[in-house]
């Protein structure tokens, strides 16, 4: 099996309530990639300015995340700055600055055209195409998405989500997409769109999964700290697509279990600033919160 | 065993954003004994007026709630006049009148006080001695409460809730008696103030329990159409007391069953303004849902 995760490397500045970080590493595929190292090695497509660090590429590396897909180009890495609420469910983007983002067309090396599983994480829509066909047969298209491509490009949205398996969104754009307030009827609209499975991640009150002939509901890892809730959603996706991949079977089973995998993950990620947690921890703190998770949901 | 529940009988007057009921029958104590009957035989405490309809008191008997503890009272029945907005979880209260339940003092029939367990439903806390001395040696208190009496009496509370097993909140109120916005850390804070398990109960997000060396996460059992949520909170105490109470045991597995048997009832009770859809149910409608609700959260 194999996994290549389309997504940004970044910098991003962080504000909480009680906390900053200035200019700190982020971006959807470094989380999502990190979050999926703990089950496979996944591929990752990116750009970044010369202004990124070669040492956390290398970081990056020794978690045997293939890097060949990263393009370094002239220029400055994606900056975003944004600012948490006390309810850290709540945050503002006070500036992105896309820098080498801008007309980024992602290429595949030749390496990662025959990758079973594509994650294509908060691009534009209008580029999915692009990337799908330099892909030879993949099994499982996955996407994530942003409020501002639900807002900018809906018809472009709306296509990209006849070619993917798998949708990952927040209840928040659950409800934008589906133009439903009660998030169960929302996440089965979502359905009828295109996706075989639509993942509806709720930040602290954890993640739905609605499939042609299932729902499945799973509360959130309790944390009894949120540092930073930056980057928890692409980990979850990472570590949801991560485990498939070392899997290789999507059946009801595989895609529970996936969910619970990347609840625990993005519990990871919460807990500290940036992707320093996810860093840190080994496979077998993986193990170990499923592990936890499993005894705490048992009834 | 025996179960005690001290409640409201009441008028409601509702409002939704699609629809309205003006003066339909509810209250605490009406919604956890008919969830509470579907487990057990509860005995009832509360007051009426002269308005509040015969017949209706003649369907709590049907199901076998004892309503020796129900005075009908010279005077109106308490009323409640609420509003919801597009969001479920969000309401306003329009107007109390208390009516016969102003200087209620609640006195329990000879044949309730040898109950095991009692349930105080959003009592003023300073009545909760005076109930609980005509009790000869209840193996569970528990309690609700609600916001009014966290702001209005907020050191009662704190000594009522040193008397307590088991704590009913909701995410809310559990924030609010602890002063703390993470609701993990407020759960267990709310352990240290008395209670031998605190019951958080969170909406369209399910409920968590807290505890000595447990927490319990589960979702909410999903719902596409919630027409009207008064009472689910209510409910969702009168079926977790009733499954105890029929059970008898009161460790960590009948507690998590009882949080389940809690959400699947609750469930019910929001399909359909008032107490229509728990006068409808039968045993064996629950017993499906709590089925339906296992398979939908395995993994």
């Amino acid at each position: 099996m194999s996994l290549v995760i389309v997504g940004s490397l970044a910098f991003d500045t962080i504000e909480t309530p009680w906390d900053r970080r200035e200019k700190i590493i982020g971006g959807s595929g470094t989380y999502a990639a990190l979050a999926a190292s703990f089950f496979t090695r996944p591929m990752l497509v990116s750009v970044v300015g010369r202004d990124f660090p070669r040492k956390f590429l290398d970081k990056l590396r020794e978690r045997r995340i293939d890097l060949a897909g990263v393009r370094v180009k002239r220029g400055k890495t994606l900056h975003w700055h944004g600012r948490y609420a006390h309810d850290p469910n709540v945050r503002t983007t006070l500036k992105t600055e896309l820098n080498v983002l801008q007309d980024f067309k992602p290429v595949l090396p030749e390496s990662y055209r025959r990758a079973e599983i594509v994650f294509l994480s908060n691009l534009d829509p209008e580029n999915h195409d692009f990337i799908l066909r330099q892909l030879s047969r993949p099994k499982i298209v996955a996407m994530d998405t942003i409020r501002y491509w639900i807002e900018n490009k809906p018809l472009a949205l709306i296509q990209a989500l006849q070619k993917v398996d798998i949708l990952f969104v927040n209840d928040e754009e659950c409800r934008l997409i589906a133009r439903e307030l009660n998030l169960i009827r929302a996440g089965k609209n979502l359905l009828e769109k295109g996706p075989r499975v639509v993942v509806v991640k709720k930040g602290e009150h954890g993640a739905m999964l609605f499939g042609k002939n299932f729902v499945f509901g799973v509360v959130a890892n309790p944390c009894e700290q949120v540092v930073d809730p930056t980057g928890a959603g692409d980990a979850f996706a990472g570590a949801f697509l991560g485990y498939l991949d070392s899997i290789g079977r999507f059946h009801q089973r595989e895609l529970r279990r996936a969910a619970v995998y990347g609840n625990v993950v993005a519990s990871l990620v919460i807990e500290d600033f940036g992707v320093d947690s996810l860093l840190r921890a080994s496979e077998l703190e993986v193990i170990r919160r499923y592990n936890d998770f499993r005894r705490m949901s048992k009834f």
